[in-house]
C-alpha cells in the first residue's frame, strides 16, 4: 500500500515536472509575441539556452542550497552534483522530486529574463542565468520551502507566487531599472509610447501554454496523490484564471472603451500567478475573487508602471510582479481553517491580522533580497563587461543580427541580409 | 485496494482534464491560421477568455444544469457554485470529475464560435458564450450524460460526437446564417470565392494539439483506469485520426488534382471528431473505416456547404457536424457486442436497427434542440445590441483593430496604425 | 498488488504514448521554421498525413514485423492488423504498449522525412512513408528491440537513438543523396551558400514541444514505474539537453564570433538524442557529459556535412544521425555496473571493450542497413514515378503552390494567387 502511493505519487508529481518544464514553450511564445520582429530569434532561442544553463546550475549547487540536509537559516550545503540517491523524508522517488525543483528554478529565471529583453546583451543573459539560479532563486526558496527561517514564521506559499514569480519579478525589475528602457519607449517629457509585441497569437498560445504547465505548477505542488487533492487545487487554478481574463477583459473594455488583447491575455496569466500562493487554501469563490481582482490589477499595474517611466517589456512587474505579491497576501485574507496548512486562518475567516501579517513581511523580505541582490549582480556583470546593453546602432538593427549574426525572420529583413539564394527574392 | 483504484481513477482524469483544457490552445491555432492577418489577434485572443467565461458559468450554473441531484427529463439543478464537495456515486475525486467536464464544456463553446469568425463584434461573443454555456450545452449534455431521457433510451455517446461536437456545430449553423456570410465570400450570382486562412503551419500546429488533448477528451472519458481499457480508446482514437487524414489527402487528390493542406488537416480533425462516440465500442478495423469515411466527409461536405451558399469560416459544420453526425450514427453500425455499454450491438453485429434508431434520433433531437435554441438566443442578442456584426467598414479594416484597437501583427499592418517608435520602420 | 501495478504501467506507459504522439507537432514546427515560406503550409500539413500514413501502416504489419511471435533472427510475423487482445508477457495493457510502439514508428519516418524537404514530389512522400513503415523501420527495431540478432549480442539502446534516431538520420542521408541538394544550396565551385529557415520562432516552439515529448520517449521507455526510476531517465533526458544547449552555444560563439540560434536549437536536439540510448545507464554526471559533447558534435557534424556537399536540409543527419551513433557509442564508455541491463559496464568503468564493440557493430549494421533498403526503396520509387524531384520551376515556385495549389501564407504571397476577395488587397 505504502510502496503504492509512493509510486503514484512519482508518477503524478513526474507529469507535473514535465509540464513545468513544457512552460519554457510558452514564455518562448509569449515573450516573442510580445516584442518586435527584428528580435525574434534572439528572444526564442535565448529561452532554451538559459532554461537550460538554469537546469545545470540547479543541479550543479542550487538545489544544494535550497534543501540541503545541513540547512541554516540562510541556505542549505548538501546535495551538491546530485546523482540520484534517494533523499530523505520522501515519500515520492527522489529524482521525480528533484526534476520538479528543478524545472521551478528553470521557469523563475526566465521570468527574470523578461526585464532584459530587447536591448540586453547575449553575454549578460549568461551570466545572469548563472548568478541568480546561484545566489537568488536558491535563497528565497531555501527561506520558505527548504525550512528555512520564513517557514518557521508560517509563511504559506503554496506553489510559489512569492518564491518564483515575486522572485522573478523583482529580478526583472533590477534588470530594467538598470538596463533603462528601450530606445523610444518614452519620449523626453515623460510620455510614453506603445512599442507592440509583433504576434499576438505567438502571444495567445503561449498563454494557453503556460495555462496547460500550471496545473503541474499548482496542482503538481500537492507532491502526493493523497485524497485526490489535486483535483481541487487545479479548480481553483482554472478558476482563477477563467476569472481573471474575464475582469482584465471588462476593466480594459469599461476603461480604454476597447478590450486589448494583451489585457486579456495577461489577465489570465495574473490570475494564475496570484492564485498560484493560495491554490490549496482558499475556497472555490475565494479563488474566484482571487482571480478577478487579479485582473484588475494587471490593467492598472501596467499603467502605473509605464506612468513611473518603468519599461516592463514583456510584462514581468505586471503579471508576475503584483499579482505575485497579491497572490501571497490572498491567503492571509482567504485561507480557510479546514485548509490552511499551520492552521492560521486568513483574516475573512477570523483568522486575524497575524497570517496576513506573515505573508505581508515574506513577501517584503523575499522581494527586497530579490531587488538587492540581483541589482548587485548585474552592477557588477555591468562593470566586468563594461555595460549590460548593446549599442544604439544594434539595438535598431536588432538582436536578432547584432547577438546572433542573422534575423530570426531571414526572409523579412531579406535586404538586410547577404543572402544570395536562387529561388528567392 | 479501492482506495487506490479512486486514486488512480482521479489521476488519469485529471490529466485527461489537463489535456482537453490545451485544447483551447489547438483551437487557438486552428482558428487563426484558418483566417486572415487583420482578425488574427481578435481571433486567437477571444479564445482565451471565452474559455474562460464558459469556466466561470459552468461552475455557477452548468454542471447544476447537467448533473445536479434532482434531475428531471429536461435538466438537473442542484450543485450550483461547485465548492469542491464530494458528489455522491463517484469512483474518483469529484473536482476532478468536475475539472474534466468544465473542459468539455469551454471546447463546446469554443467549437460554437468558429461560426462567428471575421464579422461579429466583441460583445456578441461575451453574450453567447454565458447564453449557450448556460442554456444550450447543458440541456444537451444532461439528456445524454447526465441521466436525461436519451440516456433512458440507451443513446450511446462515448466522449461526445454529439454532445459536444454537433452541439457546437448546430450552434455555429445559427450564427453563421443569422450573421450572413462574410464580405467577399459569394459574388451576387451565387458563386464562392475561397477567403484563405493566413497560416497553415498554425493550422497544422492546431490539428496536432488537438489530436494530443483528443486523447484526454476521448480516452479520459473512461472516467476510470479499470483493466487499463483507456488504451483502446486512445488506440482507436489514433488509428480513425491517422485514416481520416489518409483518405481525405486521397481524395482531394483524385477529385481536385491537387490535394490541399486544409483538407488533409480537416481531414484528421473529422476522424477525431467521428470516432468520439464509438471510441469504446468498436473494433480497430472499424475505427479505421470510420476514419476512413470521415475523411471522405469532411471533403464533400465542405463543398456541398459552400455550394448551398453558407460560409462556415473555419469549418465548424463540415468538421464537427457532419462528422459528428457520422460518428454518432457510426455507433448504430458498428457497435460491437462486447463493447456495446447498453447491450445493444450494432447493424453489422446483428443488432438491427434498433440502436442505429436510437442514434439517429439522438442526433436529430439534439442538433435541432441545439440550432433552435442557439438560433432564438442569437436572434434576442441581435435585437438587444441592434446588430450582431461590425460594420462594413470595420469588417473590411479587420476586428483587430475594429474590435480591440491594434493588429494582431502591428509590424505587417504598421501604415494603419499611428505607431511612431524610434527604432523600427 | 500486481494488479495495481499494472495499471499503474498502464497509465504511465499511456501518457507517454501521448508525449510521444506529441512530438509530431514539434517536428510540424521545427520543419516550417526551417525551411523556406514558400514550402510552410507543404511541410507542416505532410507531417499531419505522413505521421497517420505511418500509423496505419504500423498496424497493419509494422507492429507484426517487430514484435511478431514466430520471430526469426530478420523479422516477425504475427500480430497484424491488431485488434487490441492482450499480449503475452505483458505487465501493463497492450493496447498501451501498440500506442507506444506506433508513435515510434511514426517519428522515425518523421525524421526520415527530413531529408527530403523543399524539392520532393508529395507522392514520393506517400510511397516512401509507406515503404519505409513497412519494410526498413520493422526490421532494425526487430533487431534491437524485438529479440532479433543484435538483441541477443547484448546491444544497448534503450530508448532508441540507434533504432529510431539512426535509422530515421540514414534513410535522409540516401533521400538527400538521391535528391541532390536544392537549387542554390551549393555553387559550381562547391561553396555553400546558407538558406536560413523562415522562423526561428517556430524552430525554438519545434524544440520545446520535442524535449517536452522526449520525456515520453525516454522515461516512458522504461515501460513500468517500477520503483519510480522513469525519474532517473527523466533526470538524465533535461541534463543532457540543458548541457547540450549550452555547450552549442558556447562552440559556436567561440568559434564564429557569433553564436546563432539554429546551432544552439539543434545543440538541445543533439543532447537529446544522444541521451536516448543511454538515458537509463548511466550516471548523472556522464549525462552532463554526454550532452556537452553532443552539443560540440553537432556544431562541427553540420559543417562537416555542409563541406562534403551533402544538403541537410533541417539537419536530419548533424542532429539525428551523428549524435545517434554518439549516444549508441556512449553506452559503451559510460554505462556503470548497476544500471546497465546486461550486466556488461562500460569501458569507463572496468568493462572493458566488449560493450563498446556490441555498441559499435550495432550502429554500423542498423545504420548500414538504413540506408540501403532506404537507397533501393528510393531508388525504385524514382524509376516508377520518373523522377523524385519536382521540377525546377515548381521548387522555385514553392511546393506550397506546386503540390497543393495554394500557399501557406497566402497573403505573403497574394500576387502569386487567382484570389480576387474583396476586403482583401
Amino acid at each position: 500500500m505504502d510502496d503504492m502511493l509512493y509510486l503514484m505519487n512519482s508518477l503524478w508529481v513526474m507529469l507535473s515536472a514535465i509540464l513545468v518544464i513544457f512552460m519554457a514553450a510558452g514564455f518562448i511564445m509569449l515573450e516573442a509575441g510580445s516584442t518586435r520582429m527584428k528580435n525574434a530569434g534572439h528572444i526564442a532561442g535565448k529561452t532554451v539556452f538559459t532554461f537550460g544553463l538554469a537546469c545545470l546550475v540547479f543541479w550543479a549547487v542550487g538545489f544544494a542550497f535550497i534543501f540541503g540536509d545541513n540547512a541554516n537559516f540562510f541556505i542549505g550545503l548538501s546535495n551538491f552534483f546530485y546523482s540520484g540517491y534517494e533523499l530523505e523524508d520522501m515519500n515520492l522517488s527522489s529524482p521525480v522530486f528533484f526534476l520538479f525543483q528543478m524545472a521551478f528554478a528553470g521557469i523563475a529565471v526566465t521570468i527574470a529574463l523578461g526585464g532584459f529583453a530587447e536591448r540586453a546583451k547575449l553575454s549578460v543573459y549568461v551570466l545572469f542565468t548563472i548568478l541568480f539560479s546561484a545566489l537568488v532563486y536558491p535563497v528565497v526558496a531555501h527561506w520558505i520551502w527548504g525550512g528555512g527561517w520564513l517557514a518557521e514564521h508560517g509563511k504559506q506559499d503554496f506553489a510559489g507566487s512569492t518564491v518564483v514569480h515575486l522572485t522573478g519579478a523583482m529580478a526583472a525589475l533590477a534588470a530594467t531599472i538598470l538596463l533603462k528602457p528601450r530606445i523610444g519607449r518614452f519620449n523626453k517629457d515623460g510620455s510614453a509610447n506603445a512599442i507592440h509585441g509583433h504576434n499576438q497569437v505567438f502571444t495567445s498560445l503561449g498563454v494557453l501554454i503556460l495555462w496547460f504547465g500550471w496545473f503541474g505548477f499548482n496542482a503538481g505542488s500537492t507532491l502526493s496523490v493523497d485524497g485526490g487533492f489535486f483535483g481541487y487545487v487545479a479548480l481553483n487554478t482554472n478558476l482563477a484564471a477563467g476569472a481573471a481574463a474575464v475582469s482584465a477583459l471588462i476593466i480594459s473594455w469599461v476603461v480604454l472603451g476597447k478590450s486589448d488583447i494583451p489585457t486579456i491575455l495577461n489577465g489570465a496569466l495574473a490570475g494564475l500567478v496570484s492564485i498560484t500562493a493560495s491554490c490549496a487554501f482558499v475556497d472555490t469563490w475565494a479563488a474566484v475573487v482571487i482571480g478577478l481582482i487579479a485582473g484588475v490589477l494587471v490593467f492598472y499595474s501596467a499603467r502605473l508602471i509605464e506612468k513611473m517611466g518603468i519599461d516592463d517589456p514583456i510584462f514581468a512587474l505586471s503579471v508576475h510582479g503584483i499579482p505575485g505579491i497579491w497572490g501571497t497576501l490572498s491567503t492571509g485574507f482567504f485561507a480557510t481553517p479546514e485548509l490552511a496548512t499551520v492552521g492560521r486562518p486568513g483574516l475573512f475567516y477570523g483568522g486575524g491580522f497575524t497570517q496576513l501579517g506573515v505573508q505581508a513581511m515574506g513577501v517584503f523580505v523575499s522581494g527586497a533580497f530579490a531587488f538587492a541582490a540581483s541589482f548587485i549582480i548585474l552592477f557588477a556583470i555591468k562593470k566586468a563587461l563594461g555595460g549590460l546593453r548593446v549599442s544604439e546602432e544594434e539595438e535598431i538593427m536588432g538582436l536578432d543580427m547584432s547577438e546572433h549574426g542573422s534575423y530570426g525572420y531571414p526572409e523579412v529583413f531579406a535586404d538586410h541580409t547577404n543572402q544570395t539564394i536562387s529561388g528567392e527574392k
